[in-house]
């Protein structure tokens, strides 16, 4: 895949979307900037977007929370850690509070290739291809990008 | 359905399981036995099997873990509370061990019917049809419905 791509994928017969992108970080780092809440505020999401974090803690068996605030608004995310693999997996769930019914459950692997960078695996499954369509309509594309392109640099820097 | 019936369903478009089944007793008190784990170890799976709880934190981002002895054989299962609704609902996390790359989101909704009575459903959902077709032939039909009844003793008693 071409550098600084974000490929997001609709699964043709499973409810899941996955997303795949590279960095010219290794896996250690890449993992870190997921898991260290004081890196991960600095990326997720829109640049527009003011994150904070209600709760993190990043093992198997913790769970988390944040908040996006944007233009007055609030969004809350929260979800539980299934399995920490430090360097190479996380797999956990994902609500959207604003729709608390909904719940995903996230598998992130973090794959070393070419010597020293990272591939970052995404999926998420849902129960339903009409939540599945629902939240790729949702825009959230344009958020995933912004968020890996802040991400780049982060590491760059 | 019938008294005592547990009907399993495989759902036709998505990886999912459905299990329903109702219980002579309210929701609070089927909620209690599937959330304490003192009652958890007197009914869940087959007779056959000794039940021992590693840890049992259920509530909304807690996680648990639990041992299934049988024959000098030990089967172990662990997964995180994602969200859990006392007497309504829970969704949570759960792997067995022995196919550690496994992993299923399982919602347990308690409603009552009939003026006290409970309807359990339960559904899982899993990344792929191939898994969710192991799960159903592995026999965990005839468990399920083993310990639902074990179940029916312990309210009836």
């Amino acid at each position: 895949m071409s550098h600084g791509e974000t490929r997001i994928v609709a699964h043709q017969t499973v409810p899941m979307i996955t997303i795949t992108r590279e960095f010219d970080a290794t896996p250690g780092m890449v993992f870190r900037a997921h898991t260290d809440p004081e890196i991960l505020v600095r990326w997720l999401g829109p640049r527009r977007h003011t994150m904070s974090i209600d709760h993190f803690d990043c093992r198997t068996g913790g769970s988390w929370r944040y908040i996006h605030a944007s233009g007055g608004e609030e969004h809350a995310f929260h979800g539980c850690f299934h399995e920490v693999r430090p360097s190479h997996l996380i797999i956990q769930t994902f609500t959207y509070e604003g729709a608390p019914d909904g719940v995903a459950l996230e598998r992130l692997a973090f794959d070393e290739v070419d010597g020293g960078r990272t591939r970052l695996t995404a999926t998420s499954l849902v129960e339903s291809f009409a939540v599945r369509d629902a939240i790729l309509a949702s825009g959230m594309e344009g958020g995933v990008r912004e968020g890996y392109e802040r991400l780049d640099e982060l590491v760059a820097s």
